[in-house]
C-alpha cells in the first residue's frame, strides 16, 4: 500500500508530497509540528496535542491553518488511509509561502502537512533500559515552543548516537539537566521522590510528561516539579525518560555511570504498568464513544 | 519573464520549485546557506560565499552535493536565467529526505535549493539611516554556522519592525551586542576607534563584515574586534550595520537614543565610498576576466 500525506488541502501520494521551496518552513523553520501516538487506530490525547499546538502557534503568531475540528477530521483521515493501528501521526504547520525576508510577511495562509505511519510504541528497550549521555544545551531560550528549529536537537541526538547512546540529557549552565533532544528527564531520588524539571522555557511540556505527572498524582506518588542536577541523576535511584513515541524508557546508564547494575528500577516499572492501564482504558472508552 | 529556480539538479519554473515534506529542511531546520550579491550580473565575494558555506556544512557534517565548481555554474545559471543585473543569488543545503527521525539518516544525499532575483542594493535608507532596537539574544550557542534554524531571527527582526525600526540588535546575558537578525553590529567610539565584535559562536562571520575589516586595514582606520555594549553603543560617535544585502548603512537612532542628531557620520560615509569604489574594482576584474 502506498502511503499518502496531506498538504495544504490536499490528499496525495507519499512520495508526491511536496511544499514550495519559500514555504517559509524550509528557509526559516517559522513553524511547529506535533507526533500524536495512534493506538488501535485512536489518536492518544488528541486533546491536549492540539491545545499545546494552540499555544506553540499562539507565541508565535502563526495562524491555524483550519479549525481544531476539521484538522482532527484531517489528522483521522490520514489515520485511516494509511491504516494506521498502532504508530504515530506528525502534523506540521509552517507561516506559509512568501518572497523571503526574516520579517513575517502581511497576510501570510499558513501551510499544513500531515503523515501517518504504523510504527511499534512498546519499545523492546524496556526490559533491556536505554543509556544516555550528558551534553551542554546549546538551545535557544524558549524550547518551551515545539518548533520545527531544531537544528539543535538533531546535533544532540546524534551526540547520543555517536556514544552508543539512545538519547543525550542536555544540561544548562548552572549544571542543572533540561530535557533530553526528543523527550522529557526524570528520576527517582534515594527517599522515593519522583522529580522531573519544572516548566518554563528551557523544556517543552511534554504530552506523556503530563500523563505521567497525573497518573502520579492519582496514585499518590511523592511527586516534586523541580529542576536536578547531573550530579544527583547520577545518585539517583532510578531515572527514566518519557516522550510520545518512547512512552517510558528506563534510563540505565548516565554517561559512564551505570544505575541500578543495569535493570530498571520498581518505580519506573510501576509508571509503565500505570500507562499501560491508562492507555487501555483511553482505547475503551474510544471504542466505547464511536459505539455510540 | 517567469522566474526560474535550481531544485536538485533541475531548473524548474519558480511557482514549481518545490521539496519532499520529509526534506530535513523542512522538518529540522537541518541545512545552511549562503545569500550572494550580484553587481552587473557578477556573483560578488563568491570565493567567501563558498569558504564560508564550506565550514557551515563541515560543522554539520553535511555533505557537499555537488563540487564548488558545478556549484559556481548553477550559480551563475541562475543569475543569467532569471536576468539578474543587481540583485541577489540565494543558495540552500539541507541534509536531504529521509523517514522522519532526528538522528542524521545513514547515507543521506544532501538538497539543493537555489533561486535569484533582481532587487535593489544601494537601500534609499543610507541618507535617512536607520532606527535600530536592542533585544535579548535568544539564539542557540552557534550562531556562527549559517543554518537554516532561523525562528529567532525571524522572531528579533518582526520585534523591530513591530518597534518601527529597521533592525534588532541582539544582546547577551553579559549586555553586549552581539549582531542583528541578519547584519553585523558596529561602532565609532568617541576617539574614533570603529569597533565591531570579535569572531566566536555568538556571531555569524558576515562577508561584508570582513570586507569592511579589510577596507579599514588597508586604509589605515584604527580598529578593534571586541565586544562592546549596549550602554557603550550608545555614547558612540557613529554606529551602522552591515550586511550582504544591505551593504553599510548608518544607524541614527538605538531605541529611544538618537546618535548624531540622525545624520550619518563621516566615519560611516568614507567606508561606503571605499566600498563602493571596492565593488567598482571587482566589476572591472570581473569583466577583464571573462574578457581574457
Amino acid at each position: 500500500m502506498s502511503r499518502i500525506a496531506y498538504v495544504n488541502g490536499r490528499y496525495v501520494r507519499h512520495r508526491q508530497a511536496t511544499v514550495h521551496v519559500e514555504d517559509r518552513g524550509y528557509q526559516f523553520a517559522d513553524g511547529v509540528y506535533e507526533v500524536i501516538a495512534v493506538r488501535g487506530g485512536h489518536l492518544i490525547d488528541r486533546g491536549p496535542h492540539l491545545d499545546r499546538l494552540g499555544r506553540s502557534l499562539g507565541e508565535l503568531g502563526i495562524a491555524w491553518p483550519m479549525s481544531r475540528g476539521a484538522l482532527s477530521v484531517v489528522l483521522n483521515q490520514c489515520v485511516r488511509r494509511n491504516r494506521v493501528d498502532d504508530g504515530i501521526v506528525y502534523l506540521q504547520m509552517s507561516r506559509g509561502v512568501a518572497r523571503r525576508d526574516h520579517a513575517i510577511p502581511a497576510n501570510p495562509v499558513s501551510s499544513l502537512v500531515v503523515t501517518a505511519r504504523n510504527q511499534t510504541m512498546a519499545p523492546e528497550h524496556f526490559e533491556a533500559g536505554i543509556r544516555v549521555v550528558t551534553i551542554s544545551d546549546i538551545r535557544w531560550k524558549r524550547c518551551d515552543i515545539k518548533s520545527i528549529s531544531l537544528l539543535p536537537n538533531v546535533l544532540a541526538k546524534q551526540a547520543a548516537k555517536d556514544r552508543g547512546a539512545f538519547e543525550a540529557w542536555q544540561v544548562d549552565e548552572e549544571g542543572f539537566v533540561t530535557e533530553g533532544s526528543s523527550t522529557n528527564a526524570w528520576i527517582v531520588t534515594p527517599d522515593g521522590v519522583l522529580v522531573t524539571r519544572h516548566l518554563g522555557t528551557s523544556i517543552l511540556s511534554g504530552i506523556t510528561r503530563l500523563v505521567f505527572l497525573d497518573l502520579a498524582r492519582r496514585h499518590n506518588i511523592t511527586l516534586v516539579e523541580r529542576s536536578f542536577s547531573r550530579d544527583e541523576a547520577l545518585e539517583a535511584s532510578e531515572a527514566f525518560l518519557t516522550s510520545t513515541t518512547s512512552c517510558i524508557l528506563p534510563v540505565v546508564q548516565i554517561d559512564d555511570h551505570v544505575l541500578r547494575n543495569g535493570r530498571p528500577g520498581p518505580m519506573t516499572r510501576r509508571l509503565r504498568a500505570l500507562y499501560d492501564e491508562y492507555i487501555d482504558g483511553l482505547r475503551v472508552g474510544l471504542v466505547g464513544a464511536r459505539k455510540r
